[in-house]
């Protein structure tokens, strides 16, 4: 960690990011424990933004998302992750979780300051429904509800945005997020045997070279012994688009020390957000 | 070719490609030679669409846009190409050229029909301005003004959607193309020995990958003669985002057979035009 770190009040430069590419299997208790435990040492290691895979607490598995769901007032989950995030005094993305709210379930990402304060909440916006014969069937829609917000939030660091996984694959949120200020974009995701191979990096990639940002995103390790089997290769990615850190397919740490000012640099050599044709097309929020 | 190409007023199923990736060089007589004896081999190669490169008469540089610049209305490198393409009754797309029209120059794709017709004119949307210390330095913009338009249009084979290089850069009119029906887009395109190796494959297939269509990149091959030095690399891609052919960075032809109704298939699987939550965001033409 660079000593700027440990001075409060003056302007952070260099963050290190730290992906939990953990393995999760079908036993709650188990998966958090082992959430604190890969928290723990990434910040024993002096991580300052730690982030967890998408349903880091459950299989990804529509009946799971059912009997795992949790509300946010009683969280077992969440009341762990809060607490090692205020002892360890770390920010933690902390991938998503199945969440359930009023009377439906929600496919939830939960942002932890250093003092153990949810600071935001991004609900999948994009429902995952997927129907290729012989490689891979899932809908999503069949037990979830989808959010209704874009998620960029301010912190210590910098503006952090957050999607979750199939949100990646919707260019204009990315470009809405890095317009409204992100400079680094958290993806907790987990592609499959399919999609992986043939789409995770090109995505990520090409979201951080397109918005000339950070982009970081987290997948569960593959476990084959779960009906939905990740992909794996967690990814941190500089505004270039060039692979900072990349996880292989098992359960590992992957860090990166970054510095957002890069963005500066990378957007003052190729002023991409300042070439938009805005007086031709526009993204817009509605 | 496929037999049911030949029956006129059927709908046609296959589609062969053709990528001249030809070298430019500082000499406008050959560089119109060249690229007819190219859309010739591809002609007798049973080609239906054939795709010339970014500045494919002229090199890339501000000084020589001045120097080649031709009006549409006298144009001997538009003449021939609309010619080749009458006598050999396949469509061009013509890369681009430095096109003199008003008190302005352009940088213009022109495309013919297969009867020599001029069927779609874009000029590049987004002008290149890069200023990297070190590495590359250019600014089109000194000599180049903008078109205002996207570009997309009805052939016989399907709709197309014409962009030039940087505009690729700008993911927001591959959407609105896309949005608009196109099912192939063809980008003549001149990335550098910087951003060639960095991103150009990446937003290729990226764009390819978002939009579910057909991409065909088309660049000059590498002459280290002249002061900006093309990339090659072109490429067609499937709407999976899979590579079907990509040059290296000689002179020379890359061909795919491609069927338009594979767009229908990936789209089915999955469904990420219809998945957009335009109830939240869209991307509007201005």
């Amino acid at each position: 960690m660079d000593l700027i770190n440990i001075h409060r009040g003056v302007m952070i430069e260099k963050i290190k990011i730290a992906v939990c590419q953990m393995k999760v299997v079908d036993n709650k208790e188990k998966n958090i424990e082992n959430a604190v435990n890969m928290i723990k040492e990434a910040a024993i290691n002096l991580s300052n933004i730690i982030i967890l895979p998408e349903m880091f607490n459950c299989p990804y598995d529509n009946q799971k998302f059912l009997e795992y769901a949790e509300k946010r007032s009683n969280s077992k989950t969440l009341k762990y992750i809060s607490r090692t995030a205020r002892n360890y005094g770390v920010y933690i993305v902390a991938g998503s979780i199945p969440e359930s709210y009023k009377n439906n379930i929600y496919n939830s990402s939960f942002t932890f300051n250093n003092h153990g304060q949810i600071v935001a909440v991004h609900r999948k916006l994009h429902l995952f429904d997927i129907e290729i014969p012989g490689s891979i069937i899932f809908k999503e829609s069949d037990t979830l509800s989808a959010g209704d917000n874009l998620t960029v939030f301010d912190s210590e660091y910098g503006k952090i945005g957050v999607a979750i996984c199939y949100d990646m694959r919707f260019p204009e949120i990315f470009r809405l997020m890095a317009v409204d200020g992100a400079e680094l974009i958290v993806v907790p995701g987990a592609f499959n045997m399919k999609t992986g191979p043939d789409h995770w990096e090109v995505l990520i990639r090409s979201r951080a070279v397109d918005n000339q940002v950070f982009m970081v995103a987290a997948s569960p390790a593959r476990n084959e012994e779960l009906s939905y089997v990740a992909y794996g290769n967690s990814m941190i990615v500089n505004p270039w688009g060039d692979v900072l850190a990349r996880a292989g397919s098992h359960e590992e740490m992957i860090y990166a020390d970054i510095e957002l000012s890069e963005l500066e640099k990378v957007r003052r050599e190729l002023p991409l957000l300042k070439n938009r044709r805005t007086d031709i097309y526009d993204v817009i929020k509605k």
